[in-house]
């Protein structure tokens, strides 16, 4: 960390700043410029907390060098992370779809949507039980028995299933129902009882962006997932507040050679909550994989005029198949494979 | 509602929308203009949900023309609501300060900070025992020991006590310490499961705006809580998320008279984490108060340069001092009082 | 346009509003709902001010439901516009590459440029004579005699140029040196007087979006230089100003799909500008033209390390001969091509 | 500033980066921590650009330590500076308020407005003769002739006039008309050839933030202005853009004591465009006060419903007095003094 004096530090100022680093355990080292005196902290930077520096006397402000997180970060280790889904792997040179209505409903369109994804080639399957709406007045979810309907329909096609967990309380059902990858929405990625509940599991977890979390902010929700001992998180970019209101979310493209800069971990987009339309997802789909997304996580609703939330954004199953078939073609120009 | 066609729709698409409408319970009234259509569904709005309409071919959007918030809104209930916090009063013309550390560390720093709270002519107190951070490696806080310290502390100068609620699984201990006030987190605004909880007690409830919620989501989320049974919610104000690097969130003034126009309900702000400074403090709460606040959430600390968190936007007793006086006097030329 | 009044609006101001319309030349609807009063405006909304009309007693909101721009408006032009940049068609099947250093600095390096231009299969050049900078004390541009470098060093291999216009009283000496492509820079897309001038000359003219302009405000400014008789105008997408502090603006894909259908013009991304740095070129390059780009304005420099402005933004001739085969490959895909 | 290797840079890529520094003529010196090396270069931190550095092979990231803008900034300048508008002074203990309408009309709207503003006891008149708006449709001012009519009607009163610069050709008619302070707006802020000729001129400027400008970028335009030898500058804070959408732009308050901290130069806020709305303006101008401004650009109409522009955003007559007594009251709480 380097302390930067402001330009009327006295003598005792810079003193007590050097104090406060060595009873951490750091060495300080001061370097007086012409118009400014650094003071630099050597050793375990995590120790100190930049916020406490900057409260005393004479300080302007203290700079981070090192990365806050760690186990997440690919300075420390170096190759793609292969992260396997009930059979599929995802990173490294693999990408996977995850395809399949916002919300459940009833039997039968969880049975044509199974249908749907198997036969456009797509391996894994997403299905909300709990929804988390701004309204309390709209519809919040089908609960346990949307699970339950869910778990059936896709087992029938063979396909792991996807959900997003909402309450900690609900935990040990999806466990019982073996969800086989948890999701945890953009309104939780910072609920860290909810991020340490599921460190402690050994699935999957996709963890969504906070709608105006930070880059850094984002891999530090992971830290707290890895911290409890459970590697295998995908991150899931789903679109940022902007200014822009002709849509949703600004889907952050950038971010995808960001993390993969940043972290081993796999990067997957959600091409259907950013835009919020259904005319935008295949656009939005074929730039994340062609930016070096390792996956899409895409709503697909047998009949998207009757899907009883998010009905506008969700495409049909003949949408699905012509954008697989694009997808394949991208992956293929990046020496990559899709689905296998 | 109106939904307005676009300027290709068919007579076909225009009647089924028309009957969607009608099949909610609503009425439709079809108005032709020169270059669109326009459906007006006449009824109860809230039974429709605009993305289900705006799914529909022809359709180019949807928008709603009465409120989606009712118990909240001033629209129909036109007198400022006055809450009672363990007897002190907030709302209409009456104006509190709520003051304490960041967080609860010692024994002997929440007796000083209760003594300073006291001297300085606040009669609320705030503390966390538990704290969301950014870093899983930062200090999480002192618990629920650190509940135990701030109670009595606070009873020996007669304060009531207002606490952060992290966790759905800690309420029933915050019940039995007798928390006078609840705050829900920036982080927690939409966390609906413990909106839902906390609508079930009878404890005033500060609901902070998350980061980047609009003023709408916010009402949304009090509606939560309304809609469970308690009416004791006093919105804050923090800071939201913009562009700007140099302080840590933009303190919006705009949204109090703002809110004061929507709800019937108080409205304070957080001149302390808005800006993540000591030495902005005073400014942001004398405009806070002066825009028309109904109290402030401010971060004081016996020794900020000593405080375990936030050090750097703590103001000192002293300060907390100075600052009262100032906000008595605008108070007085507003026509209302603090602290009584 | 619909006048939406407040639920306690009297018969004498809805007769007010409804005057007001009528005196603009357009006719007055009125629907009364269970709620609310509605009135609207039939004819040609652009003659009523939404601002004039809320500023009424009794008025909450007044909607446009037509669109505020025309010429640019696909609505009423179908067909993709195919603009020729001195030979080369953009728009429709076509899609070009345009790229070179961002600022002009010597005959040798715009020479060399040139040849990697041309080598790589681009076939516009782009270079700045005229540098806006943040800070007073950074390098300018080296100005008319760089332009003039500029058109010699093009000439050589037959390359029109694609340069940006400052300052207004600039437009006749970059005619006299018969500038192919005009670019308006993102600081520039409200200068209104400068939109102006530019709608007068019959060259083509790329306008990069204001780092946070709506897309209503874009397609605005470019119906200015229509307005003006101009209408070969390109829309340049180069990153917006977000609360992400890691890059230096977010690309928005999203804005392609979505002026597509919006505007029958073409429309390019700057993928050098928006992220800032050289090692995400690629990938923000390929999710571009993925998501359904016209083309690129991208920053080559034949020695990155030395340019004298955004030195780590540009790439160097090699990546951009690669860069050129992964977007030849995307194109193909979608049934376009690239650089005829 | 310093340069942050990156944790695989080789020896020799750290001594390029020396060699780079020494180049532009400062010392370099080198410091290995545990997990990365910096170099600090030490002498005129703005000779180098950190782009540059930034591009080198190894470098991760580079830090400046002293602030870029010069005249503008406290740091050199410790006392207050006042301003001279025309026998007003604005700065320091002096609070100056500006008042009158958004555009200029009619000779009678003058008139009348002129009459009110000084009636309110305010000392600075404001009007537009030449208005940016977003549609090439909408009203664009009277022009010059609408300075004319400006002109009388103020010296009529005896009051200093206010008004906008739009284009660099009216600088000389603006001259000859003898306006007493130009107004540089928000659009403008980064027209730095704008910037640079009224940097030439010695009448004081207002100088109103881009909407989405940084602090550091608004002091980087004053400091174009001020390098061309003008020192006359007001900051004028309008309202930032941001995702909230029920407001047109949120007032930012906290960059009234953070300019104070940067910068001696006086500050004051545009309630009216912020918020966009009548209602709001007392709440924010109060708060703006409260705050520390120096002073307010608030929109009179004397009919504001008959307004030409911004219509429901002007308070009327009455209003402006009832606001200057709220106003005085708050200055003289801080020792300070309204319209002296």
């Amino acid at each position: 960390m380097i302390i930067v004096m402001n330009n009327t530090a006295t003598e005792e100022q810079i003193e007590n700043v050097v104090s406060r680093i060595k009873k951490k355990g750091l060495e300080a080292t001061i370097s007086k410029g012409i118009e400014k005196t650094l003071v630099g902290a050597v050793g375990d930077e995590r120790l100190l907390d930049p916020e406490l520096l900057q409260a005393l006397p004479g300080v302007e402000q203290a700079l981070h060098i090192v990365k806050p997180y760690k186990i997440v970060a690919r300075e420390w280790h170096k190759e793609d992370s292969v992260i396997d889904m009930s059979g599929h792997p995802i990173g490294g040179k693999h990408i996977q779809i995850i395809s399949g209505p916002c919300s459940v409903e009833t039997t039968d369109q969880m049975e044509k949507s199974a249908k749907a994804v198997k036969a456009a080639g797509v391996k894994l399957m997403r299905g909300g039980a709990f929804k988390p709406r701004t309204s309390p007045y709209s519809f919040q979810g089908v609960g346990f028995d949307g699970l339950d309907m869910f778990r059936k329909a896709a087992d029938n096609e063979g396909l792991p299933i996807v959900t997003e967990l909402l309450d900690i309380r609900h935990l040990d059902k999806f466990l019982e129902q073996k969800v086989d990858v948890i999701q945890i929405g953009t309104r939780s990625m910072q609920n860290f009882e909810l991020l340490r509940e599921v460190g402690k599991v050994n699935i999957p977890i996709i963890l969504k962006r906070g709608m105006s979390a930070t880059i850094s902010e984002w891999l530090m929700a992971a830290e707290y997932i890895a911290a409890g001992g459970n590697h295998n998180i995908i991150f899931c970019e789903r679109g940022i507040r902007t200014f822009e209101t002709y849509y949703r979310n600004v889907l952050d493209v950038t971010a995808i050679p960001v993390l993969k800069k940043e972290t081993h971990l796999p990067v997957i987009i959600d091409p259907s909550h950013s835009g919020g339309k259904a005319w935008m997802v295949a656009a939005l789909s074929r730039a994340g994989i062609a930016a070096g997304a390792d996956g899409l996580l895409v709503e697909m609703h047998p009949n998207p005029c009757e899907a009883w939330c998010d009905a506008d954004q969700a495409i049909n199953p003949d949408e699905l198949k012509i954008l697989m078939n694009e997808l394949s073609a991208i992956a293929k120009i990046l020496g990559r494979t899709i689905s296998d």
